[in-house]
């Protein structure tokens, strides 16, 4: 049997709404200018480690998109094939998209707040239909957007690719790149390591930093929990978030 | 029968050698500040006129594939599906790539020049394989990659996409953009518009301001020779190269 190729994941840096401390959800929007230079940071690591992809698949969010154009261009793999899906989108952090973090923690309160935030199965209220930052009128979904999700949904819905499209460019032998977000890396990480609903809450993806999988031809990684391409920057990166709740 | 799609070209802007004033064909350089500024510019157009693109193709080249990403953002179309293909490529431009214009002008003479920058079927001398602005090295195209090219060779590789990959997408009934080169996209409209051989060496199209061009069931043009969305523009930069001669 054929080796499977390698699958290496990139979760976009921060945007513009990361640094205004909203919930974003579905909401498209941009990179900051931090969020560019860990994209440019992405991209040096891939070309530094001779880890090139042949194929991308990104999600329909512009976070994402830039992450990966921006990286695969530093890289001089601006000319690979492209994949995009919803299925690869933030989940959707419905009623509470737009909304200012420390607003809503103070006003639901810090047990209600990491409940929305953290828990497998609990999602936030549904975002009104129609209203500014739902997605059921935009063109790229239509109607049959979420209102919201929480992990369990994004499991849920990211699967169904995993297996139609990414699996088999991986059992193509290609080296294929993932440009995604914190909740829908996360929801696939669980899947590949068989991480429990309770222990997903504990797990954290550095932004910026490519997260290689080598897989077997069962599909489970070889090297369970992946292998980040700057080792010393996930370890700070992971530290930094520990020592948030302090 | 369903109507078919609309068809929108997009040459990519000033590169940094154009504006070194260098042949460039296959040589994958960057676009210059002002080339971005000019993707921009098509992506406003395509915003402003409601002309959005459904699919996009682009070459294997980073001017054309930048100019995509650029004005289909501007445009909030960056979530699109994307083919690319080499035969969306500039013409190689042979053992000329890397050279500046005028001294080859002024090494071999001005028929010369002219002969091979606007003759239809004399392409330049063939570069040397593994020189330094060859492609045959390159992992993108491999040892079959061109060695030269004049704009009938171009005709005769970028047809097979068309009818493969464009048509069906047309035939959808999709919006597609194709971002493209000078070149490339001369061939393209010289199949559409039925241009002769010998016409075909006037024809020049601007950078930065998308073409519409409507087809019928035969996929001739209704709006025979393409509609620019900014015609004032269009016009003004066609005297432009009108003038350069004199």
């Amino acid at each position: 049997m054929a080796e499977l190729g390698t699958l290496v994941l990139l979760r976009h840096g921060q945007s513009t709404w990361n640094a205004e401390n909203l919930f974003t959800g579905w909401v498209d929007v941009p990179l900051s200018e931090l969020g560019q230079q860990e994209a440019r940071q992405g991209g040096e690591l891939l070309a530094e480690t001779g880890l090139l992809p042949d194929v991308v698949h990104t999600s329909l969010l512009r976070r994402a998109i830039s992450t990966a154009n921006i990286a695969l261009d530093i890289a001089n793999r601006h000319w690979i094939d492209v994949r995009r899906d919803w299925r690869l989108n933030e989940r959707h952090y419905g009623a509470l998209q737009g909304k200012n973090k420390k607003q809503v923690r103070d006003e639901f309160g810090e047990e209600q707040f990491m409940l929305w935030r953290r828990s497998y199965d609990v999602p936030p209220p549904r975002i009104e239909r129609g209203s500014e930052f739902s997605q059921d009128t935009d063109p790229r979904y239509g109607p049959g957007a979420p209102l919201t999700e929480c992990l369990k949904d994004v499991v849920a819905r990211l699967l169904p690719y995993w297996d139609s499209a990414i699996v088999p460019d991986l059992r193509a032998g290609k080296t294929v790149l993932v440009a995604a977000h914190g909740n829908s890396l996360r929801a696939l990480v669980k899947h590949l390591d068989g991480i429990s609903d309770d222990d997903i809450a504990g797990l954290n993806i550095p932004t910026g930093i490519p997260l290689r999988y080598d897989l077997d031809e069962n599909l489970k990684p070889t090297n369970p929990g992946g292998t980040y391409l700057d080792p010393a920057a996930a370890a700070e990166a992971a530290a930094a978030v520990a020592n948030q709740g302090r």
